[in-house]
């Protein structure tokens, strides 16, 4: 909070969570809905006038909010409310707050004295209609070749197929240290397949992961498969088309979804698009790509000549990716694979090429398609950077949430750096990150696009792509549990990369990214495990953290503390990074609308406290994390998603 | 500057100036042009690294800063620099600033500790070409009725034309006070004319203004003319077309530009067009506006019946409005009217109906239909609040810059306040707003669009739609001056609503916003006026403020100062709006990059001063403004426009 206002500033909030904006349908907002817009704050505060800003096509427009009627209960906070009527597909709004101590607006930035741009206004898109089962969901993020061999006659055997004149695979023992560079690393296999995952469904269900991300599994010579040769098939290593449909059926029995990874922006050199282009200047699929010196010169992905990239101003190659019937992007969505979205391979670069950048065109064009075939599929985009403008309700339904969630996370936990592609080494600052730059990043990223869109982020510590968070943290265990513990908390969906449940990672070793799960379960870390199973099930069962508001409350050198809120259920997260101990004190969460005598239990712990005087009291905190619920819940959710619904009364 | 910052950080500047932008060609840019980017800060700061972070192709990139070689003189900075290479159509950019105190990101916003959305990178735009001639303009913005009267003949009559059933129209003479409210300040008509205009362009030369904006000359019934019936012909009573190509050509030969205001969002109820749609449903002109009910209900204005609004789902409407050859937009850019430009009625609103948002469509139609015409012709939109949605390159060349400029200087001056379209009485806050508020809008505003646009606004202190400056000033002399000398160096093009030079204004009455110009130089508050002529001579001689760099370099409780800056002259800007003396104490400059021994000249006292350890002395200061410029002048632009160009070594 600026110390430029007064205390009770900080008790001022509003959020896009239905508690703060009452609506008419259970999902999504249409043109014509009447919402009402509520704000909250303490009863301390000296508000004279509210008013909602609005700019109805264009010319601002103010409504004067009414204070509800009723007293709050001591220590509770005081409501605000005014009816909004959504005229316009995308509505964007703030608040005007007289005090005696100044005007201030208030936007999803929070509170400024001074007369802000529209950037950070909050907003509500009619006509979006997000997958209602993702909010609820908890992801697992599996490496298909690293995960589980469930058939081992499948296997890629040594030297079996060449990557052309490169080098030949390899065949590595299960377990077996994988290559951390080069070539090597791309072709070396282990033999993990979609038997495997689905012979492991059990273990996730344990674990009560209900959605799982797979990385890239359609035919392509390396391990990775981000350089497809056949989109149209999977690969045979992993059992081929007849694997995914069992996977599939199993899944859905199970009630469980699966997203696959997809790779528009470019295709490996090997695919007979590419090699036909190459062969051939006046072959059809020529125009898929960018000859500069034809063919030795052609346009390709960061400069890897193995990637050729896609030229999106061919219609041919639009046709085929995804607006014919039987595009890439339609026919897995169709039985018998019916999957139930794809995560976009490097979105942020999607249809690009300098002059030409036809990313918003091609990506409409991919929604379509894909909403088409199905209207609750999960479209998620790969973003390492500001992806805001892709998340506003006609793109991406979410990103791989790095730059609003994890690289604040990591510079908090460790320190604050940049990596470029080719480099292995990241450019580094001597100190951590203040808590203060943790707490303002996520609140710029999600500022910057719809709540319900936020809602639907796709929030992660790591990924095929980065050091495990283990390792990350140095092999910190409260650290390590910390950012866990942040991860289920914060606002936008949950996931596990595989193996991290177990205690992956700890070393500063890049093989391990992609190291071999381990099913031994006597070498994991058990602690952790049952910490993750603990958090996954909270998450699963909280209205609070699947949709949620999201409050700071505390922001110290070394603690954040934030509210998550729904009318019947109240969560408060406490996140503290040491080294050394947190000093037994109580948290001011007068700011916050729990009343005093409210009762609160710590998740892992089962401490009990109550709310007194407007203070949480709290013992000495090492480092890690303390997530305290109130009780008793009045109703919970039980695996949320498409397929069931809300149950009375079981409590938590 | 945050706290958290050690000082030596108010010394890290860029921006979009040519200092700070070295580029190949004299105006905008194109796709693969190669700039050099430049960075300023205190050679005392300890920065160990600096690197340019671009995202080509939407992929973060980074390249490094050389320190440029040479030390600094005593006091002045030392600067890095890069080259960057634009291939795309629109480059984003922002620094990584690595020092033992931190790794910064630095943006158009300002230094920040936290990871940024790309919301406030600085950008440059390729393919954007301004008109040249704007950004060393001078504006004098002329309400036509009540400017002049230079042919009585052509004055309305009493009751002559009657504004249908309504009421009849008023013929007053010349200086009675103008209605407040109402039917009859709308009817009420003084004679001005544009003989008038043409008969004073020696009083407009006197003051060296050089480009006039008018408001709506074309026929309509009421006296500010937004209720146009015919887009075709400038309205009689202000002597027809002929008298437009006469002040047209008198204009040309002394080397002045002229825009006029259009009304594309809405007409007047008696426009034929909309006079044939009520009387039959399928009019062909029916489909330019919106029937509810027909043909009483339709889409009017905020509700004027008066003034239908355009329907622009209509191509008929397209066509007659801007494509077709001889279209509205376009006629009156070509010969013999030949046009400098538009303003664009309420362009905010424009095309914009509730379920349709139709405003960047038709607005990209109309922009290409203008530059097709004249591409040195300016776009200036209407826009009360943040246009900057509107600013980046594809639609207007520069908005009113109400919320960019005014506002923050009005709710500084005055106090914070806001409006609404029909409640004459605004809601106020019960402070004035603090300096620091003043400038965290400014910039804020400044960061959301390109600098090449920026230099483009129109600035100015009030209009025909709102109080007079020296009224909102309730008529203190020190803070009116204070405004003006603000608007006259800040970023952007300075204008005059005609008469504010001659001391117009003053009571909080509303009627003089419209107020004919007193022709009496007797009268005059002679002071003001020569404060007017030395600003406007100022300005149009001055590198540094039609388009060098805007650093701020101190935010007190009622004090401001900033830097305006090119290579070959620097200028530095104090205002204070008291209502106590400041006290004579120098103004830190060290991290402007001003040498020690730089002398300076004090432009409205003559008074000189040199810079000593970092130091400008500064003598006890009353509300008002100091303007200090280095001296002497290495060249000076003269009059610098569209005929004319650099003129050597003549000094200030």
């Amino acid at each position: 909070m600026n110390p430029n206002y007064p205390s009770y500033a900080a008790s001022i909030h509003h959020d896009g969570s239905r508690r703060y904006v009452q609506r008419p349908r259970p999902h999504g907002y249409e043109i014509g809905d009447v919402v009402t817009l509520r704000l909250r704050a303490a009863p301390q505060a000296p508000i004279e006038r509210v008013l909602v800003r609005t700019a109805p096509d264009g010319e601002q427009q103010f409504t004067g909010m009414e204070r509800e009627e009723g007293q709050p209960e001591k220590g509770g906070c005081v409501w605000w409310r005014a009816a909004l009527r959504l005229d316009m597909p995308y509505t964007t709004y703030r608040f005007l707050i007289f005090t005696p101590d100044g005007a201030w607006w208030y936007n999803a930035a929070g509170l400024h004295e001074h007369l802000p741009t529209d950037g950070a206004d909050f907003r509500l898109v009619a006509g979006y209609q997000g997958p209602a089962w993702v909010r609820s969901s908890v992801f697992y993020q599996i490496f298909p070749d690293r995960f589980a061999d469930g058939d081992p006659r499948n296997n890629v055997r040594e030297g079996e197929n060449g990557y052309g004149s490169l080098a030949v695979t390899c065949q590595r023992r299960w377990g077996e240290k994988p290559a951390a560079h080069g070539l090597e690393a791309m072709l070396e296999f282990f033999g993990g397949d979609l038997t495997g995952v689905e012979q492991r469904l059990d273990y996730l269900q344990e674990l009560d992961i209900n959605a799982i991300y797979l990385n890239p599994i359609f035919t392509a010579y390396s391990n990775h498969r981000y350089d497809v040769i056949d989109y149209e098939n999977v690969d045979p290593h992993l059992g081929g088309n007849e694997a995914l449909v069992s996977l599939r059926e199993e899944m859905t029995r199970r009630g469980m979804h699966l997203i696959l990874d997809i790779v528009p922006n470019h295709c490996g050199v090997f695919h007979p698009w590419f090699q036909a282009a190459a062969a051939d200047p006046n072959a059809p699929t020529a125009e898929f790509f960018t000859f500069y010196e034809h063919p030795k010169e052609y346009a390709c992905w960061l400069g890897v000549r193995g990637l050729p990239i896609f030229n999106y101003n061919s219609g041919a190659l639009r046709h085929a990716m995804y607006q014919a019937p039987d595009a890439v992007f339609r026919r897995w969505l169709k039985p018998p694979y019916s999957i139930d979205g794809w995560r976009v391979d490097v979105a942020n670069m999607l249809a690009r090429q300098g002059e030409y950048q036809l990313g918003f065109e091609v990506g409409a064009g991919i929604r379509q398609a894909v909403k088409e075939e199905n209207p609750q599929a999960y479209l998620l985009g790969e973003n390492f950077f500001d992806a805001s403008q892709q998340l506003q309700g006609d793109l991406w339904d979410g990103v791989m949430n790095y730059s609003g969630f994890a690289k604040p996370l990591w510079f908090w936990l460790s320190r604050f750096h940049v990596r470029q592609h080719g480099n292995p080494d990241p450019i580094t600052a001597q100190q951590p990150w203040p808590t203060r730059a943790l707490v303002r990043s996520w609140q710029e990223f999600r500022a910057a696009i719809p709540w319900e869109i936020a809602l639907q982020q796709y929030n992660l510590l790591g990924s095929h792509d980065t050091p495990r968070i283990l390792s990350l943290v140095a092999g910190d265990q409260a650290l390590n549990r910390l950012a866990v513990g942040l991860m289920f908390t914060y606002v936008g969906v949950p996931s596990v990369y595989y193996g991290d449940e177990t205690g992956m990672g700890g070393e500063a070793d890049a093989s391990l990214v992609r190291a071999c799960m381990n099913w031994n379960r006597d070498e994991w870390d058990q602690e952790l495990f049952q910490f993750y199973r603990t958090l996954i099930g909270l998450r699963r069962s909280s209205p609070a953290l699947i949709e949620g508001g999201f409050q700071v409350l505390l922001v110290e050198a070394d603690t954040l503390a934030f509210l998550r809120d729904t009318e019947d259920e109240q969560i408060i997260v406490i996140g503290h990074r040491g080294p050394a101990a947190r000093p037994a004190e109580p948290l001011y969460v007068g700011h916050s609308g729990l009343a005093d005598g409210t009762a609160v239990q710590e998740v892992f712990s089962g401490r009990q406290a109550v709310v007194m005087d407007g203070w949480l009291p709290l013992a000495q905190m090492a480092a890690g994390i303390e997530i305290w619920r109130t009780q008793p819940q009045k109703y919970s959710y039980s695996r949320i998603g498409g397929r069931t619904g809300m149950k009375a009364g079981s409590g938590s």
